[in-house]
């Protein structure tokens, strides 16, 4: 059974184990100095058309927390959406890798950042008992399955640049935005003002892994000993950077995030012909948030099912990844058909 | 060609990799609430004949900065030998995991810690501008190849309880150990008197990830809350749960142990007929270190051979892996032998 | 002019003064170690009539935020009022010296927390990418000037130690919240469940420091190094004591703070009777917190007083303090009275 | 009785005492917003001739700790000679401002570093594993009561500077180096190459405090919001400075330093005529540095003295404060006289 629970149930997608079996066949060089962290570096540089600088860490944790690390100190602070994962979800890991830097959250319709919510939190206050903003942060595909327009972003990063601020994005699901609006990845990160990315791998189909991708490279200075110190350096690298080479390869990495997407598309319409089923949040990428009855919700449970209901009272979240077949979105709509009927 | 530079040269073995690709039959829930994580943490508790309580992580940097820090507070102080590992190559890992412990290191003849030295530590101050030692840290194999006998770790062991100190033991060359002293694992660990060992996965022929066991598991209160804060919980937990099983079956682990000590003596014994190559240390595990001319040293590097010579002047140390081949070993002998007879 | 912007715009009252001076007679040992700092301990157990731990640390920052990462580790978190000054005004303090315990906030009305509000963060979340609560602090008296009953504390204190979280206390002013509710010092704190108290020192009258008085001793274990190290043991402590033994003597305390409390009462009354003058909270302790036409408060700034404004549009807080006078309070309802009739 | 244990057991200078109760007249604003805080950074201002960025903190193990924290990152280390007080005797607190930077001690004759010993350091290592140098911290007066002359300081300056490190000095008794060399303190400080001081008040006389010198002011952006978040930020900041303007009016700093060298140079002469009584290092400002028998030592001891004995087997130390009375120096020596004789 497939669940929806979250994208990242799902398992190793075959390009990137390709590759990753491939990476093994001899000898090599440690902590990435061998030909693969290489070729996967160039890789990224050339797909988002720029001289980037890359670094390759175990999971979106630790990306996110060593970025925001990277752009401030312990008493600056960091302007995110309340509903953030670095906020809700890291278990105050930005906190703890930058020693103490506090997350500001602000409010947002769907999810999203704006230029007047974050000119509020920029300026509430400017005196020295309270953490000076430094970052903000965007969360590109966000954690209710919207996504930031160039334009948005570019609104935002303007304020930020003025403001003296830099601008990260949490794109542990960059790929998904990026399908959805149909632009170049450097279209909606670096030309729109991003400072640096965290580019997620493992929702994409790795088996673990994000890169860390500093567009304004004055900020990546030894970032490679931030990672050392952070217990983020593998040794083995060519493990973490080989199957980003599998998916990067004839753009197999849009082609899995479309189909995440259009799982998440199939499932909306379903949901949307189904009366008393009220989607929460436009279905702009691979998640779906619909609020169901609660009788429904636990009707999906005991037949197995897993998922999240942290949004609200009511709310289901359901997540589509690269795995995701028709056939387990059809039967999740035709469960969830049967449960509003039996009402 | 293979180097000598480090056993996580090497890739990953047939076994684990085996196991790693078997995992990814399926969807499955994540953050280790799968089946591989259970059924390697049941093996390890199998294997060290105990209820231990087990977590894995990314590395070893992160394996020992979490497992120190979960002993120690701040203004505590780990005793370790002036060699060890995390003293000499994790970039102040340790002081930033645990938010400033200091590291107070003692000398001893083979890379290992005494109870004598480890005394002087704990005895050479208790004022309160001195961090209070709270840890011992052993290093099994040690940095330079050699191995702690069940009764020295006992005897260090005893003398840190009695101080009311906790026992960690850094173990990423364990394999390599118990292998070399054919004893139990639980005979130089709990037995001994260990309360947290770092088991390292890396250098047996996983594609990376170590295991953190507790065997006093009053020690590992909320280690999970730990791990993930500090960047250390993988999503798809399974990848780097399954391939200990590989391993971990049949006692794959100490075959490939075995295996890479085999080639160390061979190496050192081919050494030793060699006049002017003098061993440094004894071979107890897979390290060799030999004294050997300037000259030699360039030549075998200017024929592309990788190793490190970090111990001293003139000292250079051969690491042999579960990959390491009898010809590659023989050719390095030969090279060396060609090398000193040009003189 | 006497300002109201803050109780910290007092200098230092005459008896802690001359306490101060008197302790320059002669040469002393440093650290702690020396006459007048075992005398305050002892006069401190005296007053909370236990044998309570006790430290001098120089500031309401680190008192509290030291206190605090004593009671949890960087990946649990402190669940504290919406308008706390832990949460609000020490630049993330408590962040930093726990790297990286969030703080959970939580609405109340008048400042206080509620056994319910509590009990809903508590719950709020079990999963380890959550901070795990691990302490509860309340502020007495709270930042908008009322004051925490016993019963209040104690049914507080009762449920998180029911969940196995700690108690601690923000007493910068304490004083006032003891003088205006005319109970023990004890009542208020250990005997209701409190663990930890900040007794806030510098508002009563000294020229700096705060004593972290530690109920339940078994948690400050090696409190004196976490001092030590993080910038908060004095050389020359008899400085930071001493003064406590002039208010502590005779109840100079108590005495200062009904004056401080008393000086509220007078203002609260005349502003109670002007017209369009709104008190926003009831005045328990020695702040004043009324909403004043934005003329008046232009009104007042343009003629030379300080006072704050940070409790909404249109809220003043006028704080009174050991030394406010009497014609201070009634010429500022002049000033103010005048100001309305100007409309 | 008068100890010769550290310059910290000595009280308050009249100077500063009178400054302090002068600054109680009145109500003043908080933190730094006051007429004391302005006047005395102006006159350090004129004391350096150089318009540098003064912040005024409570002790040494802060002034120290995070002057560093500013300097490097995490990840970065600081180099200093093996006896540096922030190496020995702050309880890991340079680790924990800085969460982790560690520290590389380098040895040196008479307790001071050299451009060649800090060329070692530097050059030793430039691998990942390994905290980048960042800074170099010097002691002045040095652990060991000898000064760093002008030209000393600027090699080792400009050898720094060139490898990208930063110039931090320990100034805790700046005053007896200045003192002992005649120089102004711009000739030992910036002008010399020195980016950032640590200016000592507590041994100078003051009842408390440190003052942060930043010459280099690129280095001290933001450093209100450090000192504020790391519980530095003094509410009644007065107490703090108007000391300060007591022992800088009329150079009364220079003459309790020279005082207390006198006192150093006094005992020295003194201790030369007694046989069996070898000095152990040069005395240059207000520390004297003495091996004598065991029996001697432990006579003094039997005999009220307090004082320590850190340096190596039968050294003692005696340290001479602005209080040391001619009295207190001969009655040291002829108890010294007196017990050597009993043999």
């Amino acid at each position: 059974m497939q669940h929806f629970a979250s994208d990242n149930y799902a398992g190793i997608c075959p390009e990137a184990m390709e590759a990753f079996v491939s990476a093994n066949a001899a000898h090599a060089p440690a902590y990435g100095d061998d030909e693969w962290t290489r070729r996967v570096s160039e890789r990224l540089r050339d797909l988002f058309e720029t001289d980037c600088d890359v670094y390759f860490v175990f999971n979106g944790t630790a990306a996110n927390s060593l970025a925001l690390a990277a752009l401030c100190q312990s008493y600056h602070s960091v302007i995110c959406h309340e509903l953030a994962h670095v906020a809700t979800d890291e278990c105050g890991g930005p906190e703890f890798f930058s020693n103490g830097s506090k997350l500001l959250t602000a409010p947002g319709a769907g999810g999203k950042l704006t230029p007047d919510a974050v000119r509020e939190v920029i300026a509430r206050r400017s005196d020295i008992h309270y953490p000076k903003p430094r970052v903000v942060t965007l969360t590109q595909a966000t954690e209710v399955g919207t996504v930031y327009r160039p334009d948005e972003i570019a609104a935002i990063a303007a304020l930020a640049h003025a403001s003296d601020l830099r601008v990260h994005m949490d794109g542990a699901r960059f790929a998904n935005a990026v399908a959805s609006l149909g632009v170049s990845p450097a279209d909606v990160t670096w030309r729109a003002g991003v400072d640096v990315l965290c580019f997620g791998g493992t929702k994409m189909g790795l088996p673990m892994g994000e890169a860390v991708v500093f567009f304004d490279r004055r900020l990546s200075e030894d970032f490679a000993w931030r990672c050392k110190q952070a217990g983020q350096l593998a040794s083995k690298m060519r493990f973490l950077a080989a199957p980003w080479l599998g998916i990067l390869e004839d753009d197999v990495w849009l082609k899995h995030a479309r189909h995440a997407n259009a799982m998440a598309q199939r499932l909306a319409a379903g949901l949307a012909a189904i009366p008393g089923a009220g989607l929460l949040f436009a279905v702009e990428a691979n998640g779906v948030f619909v609020h169901l009855p609660a009788r429904v919700l636990d009707g999906l449970r005991a037949r197995g099912l897993r998922f999240y209901t942290f949004i609200g009272a009511g709310g289901a979240r359901f997540m589509c990844g690269w795995d995701t077949q028709v056939e387990s979105v059809d039967a999740l709509l035709e469960n969830i058909r049967a449960l509003m009927a039996e009402a």
